[in-house]
């Protein structure tokens, strides 16, 4: 590509914010007659960079035949990035082609087969966190390291995340974190461990993403009980008083580069073991954990499907977090179906309630699996003995200390923005044959509750009636479909038609 | 991702066409209130299938909340989309998320390490052609070949996306065809090889390039001298006519697959031996042609840049034409600078018409250039004695047979659209030193032209005004820039004063 000069042009347009949404990427409308750039000169290019002062950012330019519309003066600006701006309408703005980053060279020698230095990865998390690689670029990053990337690498790369971002300090404390690497829906037990954790006298500040692809993530079952979008600053104040916290990390800008990585992974769909430690272990030293402790399901229907890929990833994440001084302890746990009953948010949010607050009705799965991992983590105490750990946690949650931290944290956090209502249609999918449940699809279950609406429409979602082992007759509910949109709640009850994820024992 | 079924609505939308250019890709424009689909339902799709009738488009959605441009039961088309549907304003379309493509579950095994099968490669290569996969998605495909390929992978590759597109039967008689991997500014021995083979009664029908990162390709520079946007009927008729054309392929559908993985490749500036070949093969089998002449340049700021890559890829292209049934001959050209005196189309056409003509003040190395690529043609003529090529190329350019078949072509093709002044503006560099010329950068001098508005205006470009191994005094004029804009103009010279790209013997 021809290299253009960054400031291209220096005549200024005039902002007009436009009533579009383009999602997360930045685009920005020229006129055909645009005074400050020659259309026919983007189209090889296909960025822009729009200068404001200091402040630059890269859009995918539009061009605009309508006058009314965009004037050849005028930058016209949907959202996001007029918010991005953060500028007034009538404000002047520069434009021009944008340069390609420096940095993706780098790209091309790891494509024929090199390894990449902490300061060639740190020039392309800086580059990432500031939005200047396009969608294009990122994916043929990911895939050119999935082809290959030794630990020591991968260690680098998980530096120079944490370099490019925001860095929590909580004054040399220890800080215990619980992570889970997904997959497992209903698999809420970030919500049950932080109170326990935070009612024992540790610190918890736990920072969770929302689903992207999943029916519900720790951060959308968190906002069904409280506020979750706290700044770095409220959610300060709330971990100093509670000692835990459950908020959405959005907000709070800790390893942006991740950020930019997860939006062009998850369409993607491509987990490489190496990204997935460098991701999570560069938002947890960024977010001041000293302790973490990692669950990594096991399972036909997980992420993780064998034995021998679990280990592979344990020694990795054991490695990268040595050399980071994160003390992590990877707990490999089988899985056969959905943790808990419910998945979706308003469903996940009952099930932890009912543990919470010692119901006979609440899922056991969630519950001991609770239990074991606050109990891992609650070792970390040395005034808690050796193999103690459970034994305290079990006892915090049934004198109902943990259920009274909860309450403390939720009203800290702030009153949840969301309805709380179960979606009022309700389908129950029922068993064709007798017999005994062997295993729940983990994927199909999820793929089901999303469909329903979850987690956009928060009281959508599955309520599971059975659990494996469950010996079930012919005709009986094996779950319920819970959603509100009419379309949705058919396209659920469909896909549960063509398959409801239950597999019986031959 | 959770899977969508893929008619996901049923209501239909009325179409309106909206005054904007979205440049190759295609984008819809979905009020916040649309009827037939959610909006936040499709933030994590990032794409939505417009039907209409049996056609079916893949399109990135833009939210709307300004009634007055789309209303909730409209879908707002700008261009390329519109033109693409092929409907008129107010016909009713159907608006779906687009469920994942099938075929890209493939790059996951390739990334994994597998060899890909030709069944895989084909539903790849359809998928492709029918612009189901997203960008990122080809990103992550052209990564993922570019890790590993077996040379009988990059067969099936090219096999593949030869049965996805249109091939052109020339009823058994003798196809010939030229080619060069790009890479030279001025290289436009095509204009001159075509004319000389089909003087001498040989069927060339050339498909060719518009320049995409380069400041002309061989169709830009053609279309100074005629028409180029021609139909594959009206090509066929020049052919039977004249038994040569030198036409834009984009409206001839040779290989749509390569075209969406070329409009990725170039952005990213990552080129594959791999992907080089099945672009390249596939195209030119799907023209029909029975033998072709390769033209790979090697040079120090050529594509190639040393023997060994030379020969690695000329036995590649070998292996892979000979199971295809493609006679190719591979010639490694030696380059250390620009082909001719012009880069741009004006300043090409200009040159090509000199060497046509016999005029004595002709580019001599673009007119020996041509002679020999003819003359290898030519052999494949059984009455042509081995040896004996050249002469016979370079009796047709003397005798003006090979100047009187161009006229024939061009006014078969029709009258060029576009006006053949040079750029009003002209500048001079000089040198700032004596010395004798060694290298001239090839990269460098495309760079300068580009930046003065080739190939946009045809106009603009570079004339050297010195060769490799002149003798030159300091402050003698080394080339022109010629150009029209005067901000594009003047980018030009800043950049030849940073670095002109003439490389003096010390």
């Amino acid at each position: 590509m021809a290299e253009l000069p960054p400031e291209a042009s220096g005549v200024a347009l005039r902002l007009k914010p436009l009533a579009f949404d383009t999602y997360r990427e930045n685009a920005v409308f020229l006129s055909r007659d645009c005074v400050a750039v020659r259309p026919e000169r983007l189209a090889g290019a296909r960025r822009v960079e729009v200068h404001a002062g200091s402040l630059r950012l890269l859009a995918s330019p539009v061009i605009c035949d309508d006058p009314a519309l965009v004037a050849p003066g005028e930058i016209g600006a949907p959202q996001p990035l007029f918010r991005r701006l953060g500028l007034p309408a009538g404000a002047l703005v520069e434009v021009a082609p944008a340069p390609p980053a420096r940095s993706f060279a780098f790209v091309r020698d790891k494509v024929a087969g090199e390894v990449l230095t902490l300061p060639q990865l740190e020039a392309i998390a800086r580059d990432l966190s500031e939005h200047r690689w396009s969608d294009i670029e990122v994916a043929a990053f990911l895939i050119a390291c999935a082809a290959f990337m030794t630990p020591d690498e991968t260690l680098d790369m998980t530096r120079a995340m944490i370099s490019a971002g925001r860095r929590l300090d909580w004054d040399g404390r220890t800080v215990v974190d619980k992570h889970c690497i997904g997959g497992v829906p209903g698999n809420r037990t970030s919500l049950i461990v932080a109170p326990i954790v935070a009612a024992h006298g540790l610190l918890m500040p736990k920072t969770s993403s929302r689903a992207i692809t999943s029916p519900a993530g720790t951060a959308d079952t968190m906002e069904v009980l409280a506020r979750v979008d706290l700044s770095e600053e409220e959610m300060r104040a709330v971990v100093e008083r509670c000692g835990a916290c459950v908020v959405w990390g959005g907000r709070v800008n800790l390893s942006p580069a991740d950020d930019v990585l997860i939006s062009v992974e998850r369409p993607l769909a491509i987990d490489t073991p190496e990204q997935m430690v460098a991701s999570i272990l560069s938002k947890k030293v960024a977010a001041g954990s000293t302790r973490l402790l990692l669950d990594v399901p096991v399972g036909p229907s997980a992420k993780i499907r064998d034995r021998r890929a679990a280990l592979r990833l344990k020694k990795l994440f054991e490695h990268v977090a040595g050399r980071l001084g994160l003390e992590t302890e990877v707990l490999l746990t089988d899985v056969l179906e959905p943790v808990g009953f419910g998945v979706g948010p308003v469903l996940e949010a009952r099930d932890v309630r009912a543990v919470l607050r010692g119901r006979p009705d609440a899922p056991a799965d969630l519950r001991e699996k609770s239990i074991r991992l606050a109990g891992r983590i609650l070792e970390a105490d040395p005034d808690v003995r050796g193999g103690q750990g459970e034994a305290r946690a079990r006892e915090l949650l049934a004198s109902g200390a943990a259920a009274r931290k909860m309450d403390e944290i939720a009203k800290a956090q702030g009153p949840s923005p969301i309805s709380g209502a179960l979606g009022s249609r309700v389908h129950e999918v029922r068993a064709a044959r007798a017999g005994r449940i062997a295993q729940v699809d983990c994927w199909r279950i999820a793929t089901i509750a999303r469909l329903a609406g979850a987690p956009t429409d928060p009281g959508a979602g599955v309520d599971l009636l059975h659990k494996v082992g469950d010996e079930v007759v012919e005709g009986a509910p094996l779950f319920r479909i819970h959603g509100s949109e009419p379309s949705d709640f058919q396209f659920a009850l469909e896909a549960a038609e063509e398959d409801h994820g239950f597999r019986f024992a031959s």
